[in-house]
């Protein structure tokens, strides 16, 4: 499967994520709301709990985290998701026997689909995705990132090689990570869990809290989503 | 899998659709069940959020969205569902590059049932929904819904074929979505997560906010669910 | 898979369940908690919501639906399954085209683990359940159910056989239920849903209402659960 | 897959278990946050609700039961997974005919990744784990607990055999349960059900109750988790 991303919702994320690295993570209801008009205010202070899955390989270390969508309202008592949620693979180097360099991470958002391809994938299957998280900025193909998964020669496990080629900063980073059958059993466990989360579903389902939101104009929701923001084929 | 929708819950819902946009949506407890006598009032605002998985491809977008099921208070302390729940699948066609017509979109309301089958369909299995959204009216028969499903021929995917004839407004619609694996997947996997919300068990499984429902009549309500709600076989 | 029910919990609400026919029901926490002294009094009122999943065919109906366990506090601050939650399969027959007799209905109460056969089932295996819904009563033996489940010679799904002998009554009911691979994915799909919540995993992780219980004997609860309510093998 | 435990976080557990039985169980969120300082206190009372699955056979009995994280502010306004969660395989001994002694208990706490290996293990596969509940102590090589997994050889389902090798109190106990197809069914849903709780991944994803957590000093927590907390290859 090759494509290349226009999920700029998730790659703007991922912008804010090297200031702001709490945005990094699966945060409670009412912390992603005030990120948005849709605001909640049920009179509790703001702690966010944060969780991830995470990796100590001998090259580098790899953790999984998701990110749930953002909602705004967009008419009189109706919100809907504004910005999309994804699950953020953040890789950073070993630096030394057990020794990792989080300054040096480097992270990669999987969209939902990108999601179903990892939960959906066989044993003996790859799939390979490519991103420009500075698509449609005036910095478009500086930056090119790009994940492969492929099966381990010896079927124990899937191997995970990323690299980010940053044409501004002239690097070149590589990152090579191996995941045994049970932890990419316990990665696509909790994939499955979270992709109704991601996909907001989930929030869409359960009781609103009181809302004080703000209004958006409405032209800027009555039209679809913008097609330019689906992966093309 | 050959059948004739007698969903008529749903197909109702899709009627409605075509004015209330909000009600294609999978919405809040509490705004679902202000749409029935078991009224939720629990002191919050009724923003309700929306979520749907889309799919913009060449010829046609189809977007994925479920409709909670109502509740009716049908004895003292004891509501059922009134109103079954649904998935819904829209389809709007292509006018260019990108560009797709948001009004000539058709809507076609998968029952449990059929989410089941989607659910469980093998990699080279196909299935075929019938319905018929005037059923049991006097319109009756003048409208035709058809959905197909089957495995596309280079293996990648499944091919969506959906047709709308309509002999009153003498028109015969067809749109075609080809879907790959990985969005097979995560449309399979938010299938599965949101079934037990369709069919109600999720609401009946969670705490119950105060109620200030109306009562139903006993004799609407002591009666089993109509068979002839069901599907045929 | 050949075993002799000891589910004493859920045959005992199958007894209440021909008066209360309510209990039948996945309901909501606090209609459940109310019927141990783990008293849930969260000031809303006790409106509970039913959900099940009907299949009406030629020759009878079968309904699936939830019971969840009830928990009883054993210790301060500490409260644990005192009656075990199960999946309700209810039979009833056809009398005429598309009606069903309630009245002559039958229930066979499927225990976690039955249900995990369920789960498991493969597409060319059979299962086949017994219980004595009087086991350790004067009447145990007078009342046999038997529930088979097999695969249909077509391949298209699953035959259900469900049979109630009734020596005291001089009765001997059989049902016989054709189930579609679409409804039985459905069917499994809820199940496994459900499953954690029947065996009170899901009450056990969401926060807790106040609490007004009162206290059971130490010596009833330090013990661990009696095994003679355990299947045996 | 040969593997040496260095989950300090549950073997912790373990010791306050023996004391604490009560650690051993799936808890509501605000007794479980009560034993770190990112404390709950929205007004209700602490009652826990305990769950487990459990197995009565021959030799001995099993029971499963999780364990959740516990989550400590790390920021304002930040709180992430302190200490991790688990699954605790408890086994103990039959002492006659369906008579277990439960005083003669030995635990073994599963990680996420071990469970992600019996979640994915194949209906012909075998694993086998090795956990130091002592490690990184004193009394590090002390006791040495493994368990491990086989199907049965009528292939009607797997064997679990765990030994408790104590060096100090010159113990070597052996525990042998049989676990039917249904039965491991029952506890791989729950298991899958289970796996984002003791990640923490669905208390970040609900809404926070209202925090008096104390702070930590910043260094703490700036730091990525310890990688030799994790499991090596």
């Amino acid at each position: 499967m090759r494509r290349t991303s226009r999920f700029l919702s998730c790659s703007s994320i991922l912008e804010r994520a090297t200031n702001v690295k709490d945005s990094f993570w699966l945060t409670s209801q009412h912390s992603i709301t005030t990120s948005g008009p849709d605001l909640v205010n049920d009179g509790s202070s703001s702690v966010r709990r944060k969780a991830e899955y995470a990796l100590y390989k001998g090259k580098a270390a790899l953790s999984v985290s998701p990110v749930l969508p953002t909602f705004r309202e967009v008419d009189s008592g109706v919100s809907r998701v504004y910005k999309k949620g994804c699950v953020i693979l953040t890789f950073w180097p070993a630096v030394g026997v057990r020794k990792y360099d989080w300054q040096k991470k480097q992270a990669f958002a999987l969209s939902p689909t990108e999601v179903g391809s990892l939960i959906g994938l066989g044993p003996a299957e790859s799939c390979e995705f490519f991103h420009d998280p500075s698509m449609k900025s005036s910095l478009e193909g500086q930056v090119k990132k790009s994940l492969s998964i492929s099966p381990m020669k010896d079927k124990t496990g899937i191997l995970l090689n990323f690299s980010v080629v940053n044409n501004i900063q002239k690097t070149n980073e590589r990152f090579s990570v191996p995941v045994t059958k049970a932890e990419f059993t316990a990665i696509r466990t909790v994939l499955s869990y979270v992709l109704p989360h991601i996909m907001g579903w989930t929030q869409a389902a359960s009781p609103q809290p009181p809302s004080t939101a703000t209004h958006t104009p409405k032209e800027q929701i009555e039209e679809r989503p913008d097609p330019s923001l689906e992966w093309g084929r």
